[in-house]
């Protein structure tokens, strides 16, 4: 076996559907996909049920991961308009705060420049804030982030429009990162019909071929490779009302391994864009001992079911590279061939305050 | 009688209605309006009926105003998603760029961030561009102008959150002016029980007192007085789908006069907004030998049919300061109580390509 060793992988953007809807994920479930895919952290985002934008709401969200959690987790504060100071006071138990700003699942959205002004002006200045703006909106939040004199980070950043402005604006010196999802990478809105309408439903939506091609032609502006896992289970992706959104925790490192075997990234690329960048990024902690070995012996093929309670994937039966064989946290093997050997829990909480207390 | 002499006024966003719809007003009835209200230069929009977007609808408005227009007059160029390069290209027969970016009367209507950003990029850098913004739009336009280092010209500001982001805009140095409408500044969201429901519709729309309030706060930040004088009958006003607009070209004077006598403005400030800072940023010929002689004495009421075809004014029966007694325009008295001596197409166009020219 030619085995590759990585450190542990650092996904930015996961959703993990607890409190609320932990039939289609909970902390345990989706920490346990995390580990299967190579990912040692994940900065879970707040569109829960109830969102998490307050203390109580925030609190619910750090007990299940305490209790569950099975890789080192943060959790993202969600902006609404009548939170602006209680999501400043209560920074330093999360990762970020993520504003909503075009439509997607859950009921946090923010439409006015005022309250977005106003989260950009009252969020701790050296904590990171995360945005869902797309196109024009993208171009809305850099004016407000260039104003306020501060760093943002655009979430799944999927258009021709979006690369080439963040790109632009980076050439300007404006303080931006980006992420960039696998499946706006490998699909477009050429797999519609092939997915089914249901199926393909995600937000952003899938993009043409020519905004996939944008999107690698830029890799060396995208800062980060996030998952975007968005699990929903199958009865729900085929009803009458499909929820958007796609797993990806466990398919997103064999397609960025494709991508390096195809030449399209190099390995280097890979591990600054899913460790060391989302590090720096969101200021998180070192994992001593802590590394990925990934079989990396020929193509195997995506299963449609894998850890991930939600049963499926866009992915199935893509031939991809790269199998994760074993996972070892703080010098502890917490995952081993489809095998896990952490214990509920044993994940740390990487917000300041939580790294304050120890653990 | 106590009577003021002032320069001919110029008007930034005037709607003519022709090609298309001059039941609602035409070049000459237009024109006519303009000079009863203290204008010798109106710049007219392109929303009309087709909408001004190549040649052969450019030719039809330039066709129209050459034959029928007593002042003198620029004409904006519309954009649209097809248009870029042939904008470009007539941009020496216009007077700017009209960029509609939210949703307004007439079809002009551009959402795609790269359509727009290539309209920023092809216009001529020196020629002016002009968008109707709102909110975080407007915030998205800034950051366009910044990255294509050039200006921008943001149309009748209503809002708290637009005069403030332009404030702070212009305060890092973007290249970033503004106008507001007397109607954003004298009528608010209390006014629509009063007016009623269609004849209180207008784009943007009557913002909240607090939004009013700010706007007078930060007149310093407001470059221009602009009427936008956007014409229908009452009988559209009144039907189930009222149309969007208010005419103000004959109360737009004596109401910022009013503001003047209420100290609220100084006479320099209405000076700047009306003449001398429309002529610098859209680079208008000066006109010499012309003056408007304003009667100050003592208050009047606006009445509600004026010399505007459309019959009707949402600020009739408001008590107000200064009537306009007598216009002249080089040399020639065009206007005097209440009759017009100018022969219909003596306005000149005041495109480079028509200055040229000559006429």
């Amino acid at each position: 076996m030619t085995s590759l060793r990585l450190p542990g992988l650092i996904d930015p953007h996961v959703h993990l559907r607890e409190p609320g809807a932990i039939h289609k994920e909970d902390f345990e479930s989706g920490t346990k996909a995390a580990l299967a895919g190579g990912f040692t952290t994940i900065l879970a985002m707040p569109n829960t049920s109830p969102p998490l934008i307050d203390d109580d709401s925030l609190t619910l969200a750090e007990i299940a991961a305490a209790q569950k959690a099975v890789c080192d987790y943060g959790i993202h504060l969600g902006a609404s308009p009548q939170n602006i100071e209680t999501a400043a006071s209560l920074a330093p138990r999360s990762s970020g705060l993520k504003l909503y700003l075009d439509a997607t699942f859950g009921p946090l959205h923010l439409t006015d420049l005022n309250i977005i002004r106003e989260h950009f002006g009252r969020w701790p200045h050296q904590r990171p804030i995360l945005c869902h703006a797309e196109d024009r909106t993208l171009a809305a939040v850099l004016m407000v982030a260039y104003l306020e004199k501060r760093s943002v980070h655009i979430c799944h950043v999927s258009r021709r429009s979006e690369i080439e402005i963040i790109r632009d604006a980076k050439m300007r010196g404006l303080d931006v990162t980006c992420e960039v999802g696998p499946h706006h990478l490998y699909l477009s809105t050429d797999d519609i019909p092939r997915l089914g309408a249901g199926r393909s439903e995600v937000r952003p939506r899938l993009a043409t071929p020519d905004d996939v091609a944008a999107l690698w032609a830029n890799m060396d502006i995208v800062d980060c490779i996030a998952t975007d896992h968005a699990p929903h289970t199958l009865a729900e992706k085929d009803s009458d009302n499909p929820p958007p959104g796609f797993p990806g925790l466990e398919s997103s490192l064999p397609l960025m391994l494709t991508a390096v075997h195809d030449s399209r990234i190099t390995l280097d690329d890979l591990v600054n864009k899913m460790v060391h960048n989302p590090r720096r990024i969101f200021d998180l902690p070192e994992q001593p001992d802590t590394y990925v070995e990934v079989d990396v012996d020929g193509e195997w093929t995506v299963r449609e079911k894998g850890v991930s309670r939600c049963g499926w994937t866009p992915f199935a039966g893509m031939p991809v590279r790269g199998q994760v064989r074993r996972v070892v946290l703080r010098n502890q093997t917490v995952y081993e061939d489809g095998s896990f050997f952490a214990s509920p829990g044993s994940g740390r909480n990487v917000a300041p305050a939580h790294q304050d207390k120890g653990s």
